[in-house]
């Protein structure tokens, strides 16, 4: 199956379920994932565990939720579209005017057709979200809000997926399930990634460890980073935070804090060499989980490659950004710049040649034998430059980058030097 | 009273005093700012005295000085205007042809209007400047010439203050008593700093020793370092040569050799900032005591802030650099820019976070309860920069630098999060 | 002798003979150049000797070729022009349609004028060079061909001076001697270098020695590093591939691989200052025998500064690069440039002062008695900016670099500065 259709799919199943940063919604995301991937690990962690300077919250349960008109009508019905709630509303049953109503209504006078999503995970009240264009027709008169949702003691949800490789030193994927029903922000992460597990689990003779982790957002990582910190310190390569690859606009990336991790330089050279355009943003327009995996102290190197990226695109958190938003195609390129990036990491050593001067190339028929004044094809030429720059320094990406070529074009080049004893890795 | 008028105050009542490198008008400047600064301390170093490679020269004063010109009129009168005399002028007294005398004078045809100010402190001759639409106008004749001036073994002065701080570690200030009446270049410095000595011991629980000195230009520098290099080499943080900080004019900046000094680093910052324009001057345009204090057996951190900068503004070292060319409103900036230094200099800690992640603001009522799509206000989202990139390595300018903003914006945010122990000095 | 004329001179005296990587056309040209220098030395390299991941080939000897056409006339004449033969062609003596020679002839159809330089010298086979215009005029019908070689066991040539010096640290110079009748690629590097072994000889108290080869290209280097690689790599500081000096177009300068040795530098300043236009290319660029001096376990210091560079002129490798192509000017030009290399790397110490601040020139007549408002002149200036820029760190070069002048406008100033004991080197 086209791997874009394939990950599209995972995407419209699950985009009805209610998400949010604890609950049902989360399992039964992270068991569709699991179905997919059945190494996955689901963990709970309860209410009040204190995680560095965070307690985990109470679990939230939305069972119905609508407001009924002056006229009778029902609006914003929580069964229609998730996002109407304010995420962690508590309970209510009440007769208002519309005086008293609006202020628990949330709209976007510039986007007057979208459904705002809005929570309130860390202090208690309830609201409704609400297209301007129809809070707008709202008459006044006596209006009942109804919300029947229930705050208890209960846990967080996160599933995790370790693969091992020939090394314990690990690469890292995160990514978040505790989005209600948009798409962008945030399906297309977790089904991006889901497929790249697939193709992780294909690659033969790994090098790497790889931890991929299905996590809700701040508190999720927060969480995690918790109980695995030590560890993630130790072996963690490079990183990336999944996040917003799911339609067909422009690439972005996201550096780390500094800028020159592993992950920088190895997102920086696909997205180079492999996609048309894409914006370098500062990591001061961070906003996602980079901001717990780049803290001080944590310090990962962790970046991002997006698609429309979080806080840049109109859409971003409204009911705009739906299954119509993302696309088997946009979806698609994500995953072969991520499985891209995958490829890049387990090629990426150093070398150094073995032999003093050049090699003669001509006596392994690897030479034209014919001294004319043209230029040598591609791959001679190449490997002429490979030669000419692997220092046992540099490695394969930092030459790549000298001898301006793709570094997957010097795979089958290494190869051949490697088979015929000319460079050794360092 | 408003500073700059408090400081154009004292430039116009220093302004008719003929200073030089040594001599009364050096002492009586020096008294009047210890008017202002009882704690300056005034040392007398004897001609003779080897300083480096330089010898104190004779003390010069000069009495009387004119000319009386074919028709008995009194010129070039040094009782009118002291820019009439060449600097360090020997007695003559003689009468002479107007061609004999042209060799004796003076005077700028580009500024015609401008009597230039000229010096010779280490060569006998003796010479009167004058405007070049004067000097036009000399006919034929005869004309009497009278200087009478004394050279004779005696002293050199100065001033310096230390005011001691929490460490030893020293911000240093050096400007220049040595200039007749002119007033950007040089009554501007010692005026100005002279204010900033106030502001520095107003300045509670300071962390840093200032230590200021006003002295003659070059001769006064290299006999001030030649009594004190070691110790500021040992405990100079950074340092200011302050001239020509008069007018109203553009800014400039002239960096230490290096341009790597921390004098550098926050005279960047605050200029950066601070003010609208402002020239960036090479190394190679350097003229004033930074000569001495950046040489590379003495390599201290200073480097120089200015408004129209010595040598780069056509009224530099003629009568036209008057009080007209000064201003209470350009001396007031100058002012504020330095206070501006000086405060940045002592809030210039490193931090890093105590905590692992970010910490949960919100349940310090540091962060909004709703998660909605828009940006955080600017306290909140500079607290979180901060908080993101104060690794402990970089220092709070360099913070400030990496997320775009004044650092003294950060001052109010640095209190708030050291009281909720969030972060700590490093 | 007006230089560029002495160098043409021995262009031309060197332009008939048929070099080849091996043979007596080596021979004969060495000869020549020991006729010039007495001291070069000539080594002999039998063939079949292994030089790191090379054999030296046999030695290849070409006494006659011709093809008679159809209607009995000599064309692609050997004795007529040596570049009519490719190189290492072995013995054939046949009869053959047009369509049977054509698998044997070599043009160029966008140079149709040019007969181009084909070599074969790793692979059997035979082979004529002729002018796309007068191949097109040929006609069907029987065709005679003729070659009378020899491949035989020999020896490979190359000669070498080594030039004693204060110092063991090494100079190095690098041309060729394999290139038949070709005019700036390649008789413009031995001739020019020629000379500057006599500029070399001429110097008295040389601080380095000079080590200078004359070789084939390619195998040449090969076999020389092969024998010198760890005295090369012991003392070496900078070297320099000649090649491409001739001919009156801009300059080009192709840095090491890191770009960031003393040869760079030196070659970068002296290009800046002394030539108008210069064509900076990178290291892809490279395609002489800097491929060997900087391959990665060879890494020497060796960049090359050519006129217009082996394969980015047009009639590069072609009978058109000939003694009109190159220029006693062009020549001249070029060794002024390598001159000024040498001069500069002799000169380039780094200084630091004696003294603390800036020293007392007027006692010593250095500088003007008066204090005006102007700039001082340039001998006054330039050496007040060395004196604050020579800090012991930089050299002279960096120095020069900061302070924006030719270096050797500085020669002066520091023996006046040496003399009045106001710098030492470091």
């Amino acid at each position: 199956m086209d791997i874009g259709i394939e990950i599209y799919s995972l995407c419209k199943e699950l985009f009805p379920i209610n998400r949010s940063i604890t609950g049902d919604g989360v399992r039964e995301t992270l068991s569709i994932i699991k179905r997919e991937i059945p190494e996955l690990h689901i963990s709970e962690i309860d209410t009040g565990s204190q995680c560095f300077d965070w307690i985990v919250p109470q679990e939230w349960k939305c069972e119905v939720a609508y407001i009924i008109d002056p006229e009778g009508n029902k609006i914003c019905d929580f069964s229609q579209n998730n996002l109407h709630v304010v995420g962690y509303s508590e309970s209510v049953d009440k007769s208002m005017t519309l005086d008293e109503l609006e202020e628990h209504l949330y709209s976007l006078s510039e986007l007057p057709d979208a459904v705002p999503y809005i929570t309130s995970y860390y202090k208690r009240r309830w609201g409704f979200c609400i297209s301007d264009t129809e809070r707008k027709l709202l008459k006044k008169g006596k209006y009942k809000v109804y919300i029947r949702s229930d705050l208890f003691d209960g846990s967080l949800t996160y599933g995790e997926v370790l693969i091992p490789g020939n090394t314990r030193e690990e690469i890292f994927f995160s990514t978040y399930v505790c989005h209600p029903s948009m798409a962008n922000n945030e399906l297309s992460g977790p089904a991006v990634v889901t497929s790249l597990v697939k193709y992780i689990k294909s690659l033969k003779n790994r090098r790497y460890s790889y931890r991929v982790i299905f996590i809700p957002e701040t508190i999720g990582s927060i969480v995690y980073l918790s109980k695995n910190i030590n560890t993630m310190q130790k072996y963690m390569v490079a990183g990336f935070n999944v996040s917003c690859v799911g339609d067909d606009n422009d690439y972005g990336y996201l550096p780390s804090r500094t800028g020159k991790t592993v992950s920088d330089k190895v997102a920086v050279h696909v997205l180079n060499h492999q996609v048309l355009n894409y914006t370098k943003y500062s990591f001061l327009q961070r906003g996602s989980d980079e901001r717990q995996y780049c803290s001080p102290n944590v310090n990962l190197p962790v970046s991002c490659i997006t698609r429309s990226k979080y806080g840049e695109y109109k859409e971003y958190h409204t009911s705009l950004d739906n299954l119509d938003f993302i696309s088997p195609s946009g979806l698609a390129g994500a995953y072969k710049v991520y499985a891209r990036v995958i490829e890049l990491l387990e090629h990426n050593y150093a070398y150094k040649p073995i032999l003093f001067c050049e090699p003669q190339l001509g006596k392994r028929d690897l030479y034209p034998t014919l001294g004319v004044r043209d230029r040598k094809d591609d791959f001679v030429q190449n490997m002429l430059n490979f030669l000419a720059y692997c220092d046992g320094a540099l490695d394969l990406i930092e030459v790549a980058d000298e001898i301006k070529v793709p570094a997957w074009e010097l795979f089958e080049i290494i190869n051949v030097l490697l088979e015929n004893k000319l460079i050794e890795r360092v």
